[in-house]
């Protein structure tokens, strides 16, 4: 799990990225994934400057897209950088470097990360551009190259994924393992059912099926285990349980009942 | 790992979804890895025609566009299945089911894929609207909630995922476990260089580094094991240690050139 200040010593570095919205969808799942050090590298400004503008109405990329900086060149954008990881698709290319799986790089980062932790050489995650991805002269400045493994129909010779869906997996990967408990919202978690529940549950409903006469009539589907396999089925949360254990309850009286108006 | 038979019952429901760039996201990251089967449920046409209309041009998604269907209402989209796994963001709702985290929630959904490889019942993975996502209606509906965990920033309530972004982490996790070995792109790897390729390299160094007179000056950086664990550090791949051995030779017989000029 990666502390706040580990956290913090990742940069995501655009290179020549030319759709705005993509840098939009990037600075959004960086927010998503608690990540807030955004860095495009465009010759051109107009990009950035879009994507700034619509980051104002953008839906939660606002905070990353607003600290972002603009560099007009690689080697500048990455200056404070250690570690600096490169994302390639498969195919197509030859490449002198070493590829690996994110799942498999993912540990190599994590660990950079938390050695930087106390104002260490940050590390750079970067990705290219949507047509064309990093080229061979951006990755000959990365020390670690991650692709991320895609399924390749019949013949394909060149995958490649969405700029914006990308940056989200990645980061995704780095956040597996979980955020600080203060970081993370609470889940709304209902307690779930104890067995003392469903031991409830069982005895309910075995008295109802045989206050029902469903005994009776099928007395191997009555049989305690059968029985208390069928209520273990009854609601995951206590909620859920109580609301069967209710039902049960009002069946059997109703049952009770309806056989004395008989 | 997933086989394509368990890939194929795979069905992602995306319900009252209004942007038709979202619909073809989530449609490009099915394809990236090898999804097929993709349910809109809107009760308008308008946002699934305009996603097959724009899936026409747009970068990967056709297949799994022209074979999408629409539904008007959720139960006939999920009819056919047997799991019913929705997501749902965290916070600022009461649920009485229980939720579980993403990867918690992935074996369960594996484990459901391949025991329906043999045209068993298929698996739904709901995805709610952008604006609400989905309805505690619509939840009722599943018999596993996942959400994606998030970074919560200071006094966050509410936290929400782009939906492509989503769909795209959600089938990542799936795939994590990789591909059969036929439908993974090979990846141009170049092969690693050996320990007997570092063990040229540190001797070549070594005697680079006498030649030089550089182990006169500085004899504790020119012990074997420190340079072996320098030389250890140069090149990853084969060809890159072979490149090093090169420039390490040439150096040597330059060295020894100037030293005849000299």
């Amino acid at each position: 799990m990666l502390s706040a200040a580990a956290r913090s010593r990742l940069t995501v570095v655009l290179v020549g990225a030319r759709n705005p919205q993509n840098i939009g969808a990037a600075a959004r799942a960086m927010q998503d994934f608690g990540f807030g050090d955004l860095r495009v590298v465009n010759e051109f400004t107009p990009p950035f400057e879009a994507a700034q503008l619509e980051a104002k109405s953008a839906v939660g990329a606002g905070h990353v897209m607003a600290a972002a900086r603009q560099f007009d060149a690689l080697p500048e954008a990455i200056a404070d950088c250690g570690l600096i990881v490169g994302t390639t698709a498969i195919g197509g290319r030859e490449l002198t470097q070493a590829i690996v799986t994110l799942q498999e790089a993912a540990p190599k980062m994590l660990a950079a990360l938390e050695a930087a932790a106390n104002d260490g050489p940050k590390v750079a995650l970067l990705f290219g551009s949507e047509k064309t991805g990093l080229t061979n002269e951006q990755l000959s400045h990365c020390s670690l190259l991650l692709t991320i493994p895609l399924f390749a129909p019949e013949g394909a010779r060149h995958l490649s994924m969405n700029l914006g869906q990308s940056v989200a997996v990645c980061l995704y990967e780095l956040s597996r393992e979980g955020f600080e408990q203060s970081r993370a919202l609470p889940v709304m978690q209902r307690p779930l059912a104890s067995s003392g529940d469903r031991e409830r549950l069982t005895q309910r409903l075995l008295e109802l099926m045989q206050a029902s006469g469903y005994a009776r009539r099928f007395p191997a589907n009555a049989r305690e285990p059968v029985v208390r396999s069928l209520a273990g089925q009854l609601g995951e949360t206590r909620d859920e349980a109580a609301t069967w254990l209710g039902l049960i309850r009002h069946l059997l009286r109703s049952h009770g009942e309806s056989e004395r108006t008989e």
